[in-house]
């Protein structure tokens, strides 16, 4: 086992768009364990939307990401050190590690680490479809948008972890499944690989009209669920199509991140269509987790759940990976493989 | 009794803001009774914002009102003839009689006509704070942002029908309420005579920083609802004080009523603040009518409700009392008294 645990650090915060300069690689030694301590070396880093706004010191949600520490993020990964009863050598977990190499957690962390069955489900996908882009999936669908069978739900960046599998589970409800996505690759992959009625390459689309025009040709039905990743001008064409009832999950809008002005252009439309919109944050409703889980779990088990993961290698790659998937470079679950 | 029934049509569709040549005033004979009908003399007609979206033809939620017909609007009146076991001559009444003195109402129409007691409830009061304005504010108000005691409401339009009655029914649930309102003499009002905590002249700020400073002031805590009649600039001032899990029942966006543009310039904050925005029409939700009219006539009767009417004199001043109202030059609920 190497004594050293390298770790990426915010080194400094973003004007507009991040950079790497934004990321610096760091060399610690690793710690003796304490007693009820456990060391996790971590396989897998997550690497997920959110993060850019934690790099950011305004407001929003969260706290921000200190700087000159590292950088938040899910992991999952194997004990390989332990003075605590519960955790054994050789124990799959998942947790929030952070963008580094190992883990020490003591035991007053109380939850902070995961024990997972990888029997039936790849250690990965608790990062993903059986994780926490899993759960945003299924609660921004099923307790916001609750579509009922022959509904039509819309969701953006179709081809994200999130976006992936929240129109599979509207499928799994006999809901109309249509998705953005950018370029015709992701759109292929959304459809064939996903399962999805329709994908609409928004790149093809410059203004609303025209945008608006593909929604209308794919949900022939109107829109009665719209699951938001993005913001921006696909909020717009999406609201210009919505049926009255519709309801809007606001789980992201990536398009605005770096500070660009998204206005929502006819907010007037929520009142002629009587619309619900929600924002929310999946960390703050830990009480469906189980159940959300569970089915995505069998899901996922059972192969009826489809994802996809871009998989970057080692530590040192993250900060690259990270901006790329702000860019939509990624198919799906955008990892970073420590192992 | 006149032979004549005097109303107001629709002559034309404006273009922008409406005027009174969009209505001509119209003389019929009235018609004799057939078995079963009953003839209403109008006491009260009702002038709401809702009436200018009909008078376009573009898609709303309601059907746009036809051309040369009587303007739609709520009334209340008393029977004068009928052929009709269960109305009796000398009934109060109110129904959807439209901008006219008189109204023939067939026993098919069931539930067109509902009976009225105007003993400790002025017959007016059943257009007003204990109808469909006072249950609009109750819906959105209870439904939508169910405030806790402590919380803070804010509503625009703070001095309308619907309006006045949100303030004071947040009240009565321990929030703190405080209004939007035009001007020095509307401001006053609200808070001395209607019990606001506090409410602000948004003609005093003519920018998005100086409403928000305002709102600050007077929201030390943020706001945790808000009930919004008016959109534009005043939407944008809230959602910049909005708190985390804050609501905001949408009933109206005067603003944009014209056609005027009313982009809502951040709604990141929907998601950072993760909010619920609702739009809603109460006519869509009479199941809570009767629940909402108990606690508002009780309210009433007590005088613990208090409204302001504001009561233009004869038909003919209907179209000029409309246009006032849409500008807002009404105190409180905006009638045409009719005899």
């Amino acid at each position: 086992m190497s004594q050293i645990n390298r770790q990426i650090q915010l080194a400094s915060r973003p004007t507009g768009e991040p950079s790497v300069d934004n990321f610096k690689l760091v060399e610690l030694p690793l710690p003796e364990l304490a007693e009820g301590q456990v060391l996790v070396r971590n396989h897998y880093l997550s690497l997920d939307p959110y993060m850019r706004g934690r790099m950011n010191e305004g407001k929003s949600y969260a706290q921000p990401q200190p700087l000159d520490q590292v950088m938040i993020g899910g992991t999952a990964g194997e004990v390989v050190a332990s003075r605590n009863d519960y955790f054994k050598v050789g124990d799959k977990v998942v947790g929030m590690g952070g963008w580094q190499e190992y883990q020490l957690v003591s035991a007053e962390q109380r939850g902070a680490l995961q024990k997972v069955d990888t029997t039936h489900i790849p250690l990965s996908a608790y990062l993903g479809a059986v994780g926490m882009p899993g759960v945003t999936a299924w609660y921004g669908l099923v307790k916001i948008i609750n579509p009922k069978a022959g509904e039509t739900v819309v969701v953006s960046a179709a081809s994200g972890a999130v976006g992936g599998a929240v129109g599979q589970l509207a499928k799994v409800r006999g809901a109309r499944a249509v998705g953005l996505a950018g370029g015709p690759e992701k759109c292929r992959q959304v459809v064939e690989e996903l399962g999805f009625d329709a994908c609409i390459d928004y790149k093809q689309h410059r203004d609303l009209k025209s945008l608006s025009a593909a929604l209308k040709a794919e949900c022939p039905n109107g829109i009665d669920g719209y699951f938001e990743n993005v913001g921006g001008m696909i909020l717009d064409a999406v609201l210009l199509r919505a049926n009255a009832f519709s309801r809007v999950a606001m789980c992201g809008m990536i398009s605005g991140y770096n500070g660009e002005p998204i206005p929502m252009q006819y907010p007037q439309l929520i009142l002629t269509n009587r619309m619900k919109i929600e924002g929310f944050i999946v960390s703050e409703h830990m009480d469906i987790w189980p159940e959300a889980l569970k089915e995505l779990g069998t899901l996922v088990a059972t192969k009826k759940l489809k994802y996809r993961e871009t998989v970057a290698e080692g530590i040192a790659a993250a900060p690259e990976a990270f901006l790329g998937l702000l860019k939509g470079k990624n198919f799906g679950k955008q990892l970073v493989k420590l192992i």
